[in-house]
């Protein structure tokens, strides 16, 4: 498909390996391997079928060509793989399989299990970034930069506190997905569990009962959690079919760690333009080169990522849309949500892989934000000098003098300072050194360095 | 505005009462004097001045069409709030109003005042919508009624664990809601209280020292934690005027809210339809009458919930795409999350007041569930008979003979269990007690009963 | 990849075969060759170098993975492509390729060429959709089915007008499609054909000319102009590398066309709920079948559409939000169009070749519209009832008697005409033949043949 | 509302005052009346009753409140708007009023007489920007600046031709926008005009021909073509209340003008910052002014175009959701559409007021242009130089010296020419003048000129 030149350059190419189609496959087969083990130790298999099932299944080569055109045809992966699974059981063993599940359970339990590993995996991504924040915020506590609002000069701040709070926003996306639960299905066909209660659901050799002394309704729910604890899946209250909030718990917290890493991709954009040039990009092999023009250096990873996380905005409206399920399975709702979740994740992936590696080889330049703080001939500082010239010459007259000395600074070239001591209204009114001082960016960083103490102690709680 | 017509009926109204532009004003008001208070009580303005500002303004009137106007030139509501409020102050007051602070932190915070008591009363209908869950649930626990899947027939299931569904969404959404930090806004220009640590932020009077032996580029948090107390919001890691995670969470949250809501009205909506008419919407006054066709009750209230719901999921796609905010501060994207974050809050209350004057008055018709139980001649539990037939018959014979008879029940109106012992080939092979027993759906509830009891602790669980 | 399992079975296999990596190449490649074509017919290159170039590479295997790895690093296909182009040309040919293009100019017309074929693909399913829905329409011109508002039997129509309004809907999308432009990309790098002016692109072999009398600096636009015509694709006004409007109308009309898709599968689905059962979808090899219930047709098909039009709505939500694209190139929002661009024709395509097939083969059941027709006692002909009473029997009573009427009839299970006739207030008041005409829904129909009618005229204009 | 504070600034005010629910109300008399009149010419209403109707109703003072309330119980506007007008006519008028009309007849149908002026509106704004454009790309035709991709500095463009391609998108809108059609909608409960064609649709009054010798089932369709003609919208092919293609049509059509307005504001935004400064936002009382920061101003019209077109995304997509409603009328889908539709056309409308204030009173800075083309110290020369230098040195010196020459210009601060002159390998190699030539940005501009030219055609072409 073009997804290879489209699609995949955006992903994690390690998460993409391990996402193939096969990996759904095993995905399916450890579901089924695990419910007859559990209805074994229950009692409604006999002895030994679950262990003659693995054995004749778990090197079982499935035609995955094969699973995709029953999709096309049954409406999702689990009945071609059921089909396949049986046909390739020795024939005793086929009625024991599958027992009591339905389509619905297979593939949303196997989708959970192939997306803990990518919890896992953008769990270590996202303390990779935070150890980079916090080197980075650590070594420029005190270096010193413009803040933009609205993209124009404002104040100044530093570039470590830019970077705490880069590191805040990722790091509560990582604490969001950390308390995600992947739940395991299992409802059976109208998820009741039918079938699991009655008579046996697997004729005579089942003896009805369920668990011993208790009520034999709840059979189902027992076999749920123990099926949940096998797969080291989470167990839900009830089955969830339609009850689709752990997919949007799912996907708007991975939706939120998409926006933390396009945050700092944003930022880093506005920050290498020509002009700006504060930092750059990491090189590397090919990295950032245009077609055209050998002397540019794009900032490549940015646009990757910014263009990673667009699609999974759309990607989570799906799933946001998709929420309402009829009654007890979609009708195309439930359907809609397999590429959308699992491509985010892939999506996020690749995005927390950029900038992990955008932030571990970002170079910042601190000479060129000197230069920017300077761009306006100083008047950035305008506010704190006109605060010190006001007890003495008035509110009016500060701010007057303030603009005018910033004006002339800028047309002439020269520093504010001096400016402000050549303005004939200041002489002899203000000592050099206070003026300097007033003038000075550096001594008009408010919080930023305690700023970046509080992230450090809190990016470090676990 | 229109909106009166067509966006106001979807929202609660008692939620639209107290969200007006004056409740607005009072949370920036509320913000300032916090501010003036809590900078009081560090030294950082004279003794007095804080009570006496807000003496001045409590009462004052403000003017919201100026405010409004306001907006459009300036591109936030603080800054003709600063002035107005600025101007009913006595002169001397004037420069110790606003102090260190920016209009987003103003805007931000009052924000979250407003949605504040939006959150409560939204916990309080998800309590209600509980608490007639629960009662359904028991009400129903043994009424047998078919599940679909796909919108077909399928197995039997109560119509107890199916409330038992929708109240595990909705309290699944409950928890996620109550789990939201509101906090307060407070950094000054760029995020890093510029100001608040030098040579003091307001002239000679300020002794410049902060907090006394600490490090005096704390003092803007400190004020910031000191905020967030009086204020009864939370205290952020640090200011986020660019990091919207806490926005995002909000948003995310407030969708699965309507979510759960929307999947019990499409539930509903699809159980009212003439010809399954299983349950019907609580009437009332004028609610659901058609203009042209007398006969007909509308189910109106799943209409507005779902129309409010799709509403609020397209609102929330703007603060998915609206997360990534530049540098210091938001051109444009900021501006683009209040509508979207304020009306998606009044929406998802108005759906939800819908939603529990829905489930408090649902009629619940359990003669119809057991006429359309029987709508397919029986064939809906040809699965169990199958199985019953199985071990005697054969598995393939088992099939066929449970369908042929399905198919005759259905074409003659008959019972399935009579159609069965009709059936040449059953002739003295099983009991018409076992007949009767396996084709009685009350008889195949799986799980349904220790689902209902299973949700009741769930739910009962703070 | 997992979308074989997941995305592809939503999509149209021939397209997908179509769209891969390698038709990706082609049109890069087709962009190149006809690029040189032209530069050479205008004097640019020597004789014969585009043949040579052709010759060179027209065979070549270009190494679609490696393509792809470069897309993670160069930030699109044309980077490595371009490379790979140069490295398989003779040397002295190298210079002459590529040359005054820009990797977007590649590929955006790239993109272009393989959605020519898409394009075409969807006007013929949407043409075999209206030739199927004019068949259907005349076959059930008369047959008569009750209408229903917001879920509930309201009025009768036909299942002819359902059809023609289904088919109306599929034509409106089709005739949008048509319209859109598929322009050829042409700018060079900052998209005003820099070089291809002044002294010479080419060095000393190039005149610097470009057409001869006219101004040189149409040389570039004359040049998109012939690279329209080769390419047969449209000629823009501009280069329109971030001037999105063609991709806006290209995207939002997919979307049209999914969402007339998808209308269609809601009603089906909803009228072959097992309840209604009024129309069947087309069986198959595998088609809708159950894991674990034998007894049931799902209706996979408006699954399968569905689940694909909803992701289609998530894909066109990235191409609305990446409009504006800053300066003169993409930083981001150029990368996120290209997947959302090219899956939502494949899912368009795919959801419309299963429309087609539902259409050809759509059960229709009059018997059972009759059925539901009668579900109701016949109360759903109360409006016209009413209004033949009313001359004799005054507004109130006449409302009030057919209401009762319809009640008996409903419970007793007998016709309306005839729990009408035993009314006690209407003996003697109302011929028995005007009792039945009034309440024979096939007497009620309003406009239904006269729309049909309409509808195959509108349908044929082309 | 809070939305005077949070979601007016963003519309239009004009808009907003003629958009009120009494404008609303307006629109569904007008077609009410319109009904009545077309019934009257038709024989279905005695003589003179449309002009009773309008006589009694025209000046009649509607509570909006009740009918907003009545929203909330019925589902819609109509409703309860037909109850006031019907209690508001003399009795025996009350029956010949809303005839064989649906609510949705009524409510579709005012929508479209609301949004009528508001196509004209936006049409007007977007002429007006195209005149500007039209000026300002001819003014600036040889306004040299520099062009960037990814944000970095690429090759020189003229400010001309980047208004050109802002210019060209808005203008592509434009004509997207007036190829709409605003249908009107009429046919009854079912859509099918039941009634309308049997014994008569108001009593013994009418003869229940319809129209003299043709099929009397075409008679509702004639009465929609009569509306649509006397109602000044276009007549659909049939009622379309569950076909919403003309909505989706509309609101994607819309959605591309803000895609426009948003680009224009999204480059004005880069252009403005502080280090680049090419242009600057038109000034005016209060616009852009800071609360805390006197010395900026900001581009705060961008920021309000961008906020308002990042909301229309966010309404499209629902609209893009609620296309497929289920067979007669939306359950909820409908309702959906109104705030998002009509929301959309204001926001827009604001943004294009906002863009067209923008374009008006731009600024533009060519010494800034100048400014930045030479921060690289002329390196974005060294193509076209490298081009020059490769007949006689080779490609690889050419490429190495023209490097080598840009990096000392820039570390030297002295002209690219200059430092070429100056480099040891060049001596006697080139002529100084061939040097400045290559080097003069002015010369390199491609077809920029051309472009401004064939654009102003394409522009004025209607």
């Amino acid at each position: 498909m073009s997804d290879a030149l489209f699609q995949h350059p955006f992903m994690s190419q390690a998460a993409l390996n391990e996402c193939n189609a096969q990996a759904m496959v095993s995905g399916m087969l450890a579901f089924e391997l695990a419910l007859a083990e559990v209805q074994e130790v229950r009692g409604l298999l006999p002895e030994g079928v679950a262990a003659q099932m693995r054995q004749a299944l778990e090197g079982h080569a499935f035609d995955t060509t094969a699973i995709g055109a029953g999709v096309a045809s049954g409406g999702n992966a689990a009945i071609p793989f059921v089909k396949q699974a049986r046909a390739a059981l020795p024939a005793e063993l086929r009625r024991h399989f599958h027992l009591g599940a339905t389509s619905q359970d297979v593939v949303d339990s196997a989708l959970m299990l192939m997306l803990k590993p990518r919890l896992a995996a953008l769990d270590a991504l996202l303390r990779r970034c935070r150890n980079v924040a916090l080197a980075l915020m650590k070594a420029h506590e005190t270096t010193v930069m413009v803040g933009r609002t609205l993209m124009q000069q404002a104040l100044p701040v530093t570039f470590g506190v830019k970077v705490a709070h880069w590191g805040i926003g990722l790091e509560q996306a990582r604490r969001r997905l950390v308390t995600l639960e992947l739940p395991v299905q299992f409802g059976g066909a109208v998820a009741v569990h039918s079938g699991l209660d009655g008579p046996g659901l697997d004729g005579p050799g089942l003896d009805g009962q369920g668990s011993d002394e208790t009520d034999p309704s709840g059979l189902g729910l027992e076999l749920m959690d123990a099926l949940a604890q096998r797969l080291e899946l989470s167990a839900p209250a009830l089955p969830w079919h339609t009850d689709r909030q752990p997919i949007h718990a799912l996907a708007t917290a991975l939706d939120a760690a998409a926006g933390a890493a396009e945050k700092l991709a944003l930022d880093v954009a506005l920050l290498t333009q020509t002009e700006v040039g504060e930092v750059s990009e990491p090189g590397g092999e090919g990295m950032g080169e245009s077609s055209s023009m050998p002397h540019k250096r794009n900032p490549v990873r940015c646009a990757l990522i910014r263009g990673a996380a667009r699609q999974v905005h759309g990607h989570v409206s799906v799933i946001l849309n998709a929420q309402a399920q009829p009654l007890e399975r979609g009708l195309g709702e439930w359907h809609a949500e397999w590429t959308p979740l699992l491509d985010s994740a892939l999506l996020v992936e690749g995005a927390l892989e950029q900038a992990a590696v955008l932030l571990e080889g970002l170079e910042v330049h601190p000479e060129a934000m000197r230069r920017n703080l300077a761009a306006t001939g100083g008047s950035i500082m305008a506010e704190p000098v006109s605060r010190l010239l006001a007890p003495t010459l008035g509110q009016d007259a500060a701010k007057r003098i303030s603009a005018e000395a910033a004006e002339t600074a800028r047309l002439q070239g020269v520093a504010y300072a001096d400016a402000l001591q050549a303005h004939p209204e200041l002489q002899g009114q203000v000592s050099p050194e206070a003026l300097r001082q007033a003038t000075d960016p550096s001594l008009y960083l408010g919080s930023s360095q305690a700023q970046v103490r509080r992230a450090a102690v809190w990016l470090q709680r676990e």
